[in-house]
């Protein structure tokens, strides 16, 4: 592992599941926006190479990244004051991703070493779901500060978190906590909640597995809206309960890294 | 290709998404059962090495198959009057699955050669999600007979369904349609619908891919509750609207599968 790397960058935090279609990469950019709103600087990395969401989420579908003709490197997008970076910038729509597993770890690595981040907090990684290759590279290439792990209440996505965290156990990455998302929804017609997809599951996990519980976010339909708009809600509507709920988690994050770094031994070598 | 493999079955569909979390289980249990339904010996293979959850779906979770000592092949596990074989049987749910892509070749080569199927009508597959080496080393392996879409309506997902379907197009295997699942929510308490992850969008991007709408699923507590608890809503409930609205895409899925293998050319090697 190459802690050379990224050595601008304070903290990184890899945005996981087990399962996809939980909204991790919902839950990965509007919580970059919480960090930030915090107050520390912040960069997103689109690692998504099966589906990759971010230009969507930010409205940047059609934009390119340019090249830094001096330095010869990569200068990420910027929009909210988010440093920005995604596979996607690099193919079209229509492009099938059949790439293997070599060719995904070439291009993780160059998307690190040729990617001009400058000094950042925070950078937020939205990994691909699931415990395959990309995760594999990405844990082999950089230092992940800790793994954030998204799920829903449902049984199945939970029996996905169980596996997620083991494979980060397995390669020496911390878990820094779980987050639920989709706990419930509420009618806007007659505001009674549903637990659609079951609720508190992802507590219950987290206190069976001694990880830190974040916190719960609810289906709603005004985040999702924002997502396909590329008009994330933290950023949108400030003051919304659901941008609140992102800042509070962002705190606990935020608290989170602290302990793990704390315990992090010093080794020079 | 060796078309010699499970050549006692005489139609495999592949049940695909470009994205994770948009029930493409569920809909391939329930798909499975309502072909079924119609009269047709039914086999179902869990090919999603990433998160298995045919065994929770059919609440199957502890059990293991057989192995004919004849034959020297595994027996499919039965349930509901289908056969059922998942990678999900030979593991444990804190495995982490960090096999690299031959391996995941080898497997899925394994569960089709050494696999007792018998005579079915169909074989359902229900493939990982996205456009990996999963989906490669399958239609690599075996003479997929059409590959079936599960999709939610919102933006994001249905970029991804432009991907899948490229993806099939590559490897020479026909789309027999799309399904929109998650159509969307009616409140068990007001009976108001609302588009949580927007409405419409499925049957838009079929029709502008030129490819056949199977149908939408509404986002329904009691089909996630019966997925949850393996009492899978067509089995369960044969005459709730949501195994109703099964039964009527298998129709429309024999009629697909019956236009592609009559536009098959009948090559002799």
């Amino acid at each position: 592992m190459s802690s050379q790397r990224l050595e601008s960058v304070k903290n990184i935090i890899a945005i996981a599941s087990g399962k996809g279609g939980v909204g991790k990469s919902t839950v990965a950019v509007n919580l970059a926006l919480a960090l930030q709103q915090l107050g520390n600087k912040v960069g997103i990395l689109d690692a998504d190479i099966y589906g990759p969401s971010i230009p969507t989420l930010f409205g940047l579908k059609d934009k390119q990244p340019s090249v830094d003709p001096e330095k010869k490197k990569l200068l990420p997008l910027e929009k909210f004051d988010l440093k920005i970076m995604s596979i996607g910038f690099m193919m079209r729509e229509t492009d099938a991703v059949v790439w293997r597993g070599p060719m995904i770890h070439k291009m993780l690595q160059q998307f690190l070493e040729d990617v001009d981040w400058g000094d950042l907090d925070y950078l937020v990684i939205d990994l691909p779901p699931g415990t395959g290759d990309a995760q594999l590279s990405l844990s082999q290439l950089i230092p992940i500060s800790g793994a954030v792990i998204v799920t829903t209440p449902q049984d199945m996505a939970l029996a996905d978190v169980v596996r997620g965290i083991a494979m980060f156990q397995k390669v020496g990455i911390p878990v820094a906590g779980v987050i639920e998302n989709m706990s419930y929804f509420q009618c806007p017609h007659c505001s009674e909640k549903t637990d659609i997809f079951s609720h508190g599951g992802g507590k219950r996990k987290a206190e069976e597995l001694k990880t830190e519980f974040l916190g719960e976010l609810p289906l709603d339909p005004q985040t999702r809206e924002g997502s396909d708009l590329g008009k994330p809600i933290v950023a949108e509507n400030r003051e919304s309960s659901q941008a609140i709920r992102f800042r509070e988690i962002a705190e606990k994050v935020q608290s989170q890294l602290k302990v793990i770094n704390q315990q992090k031994p010093n080794i020079q070598l």
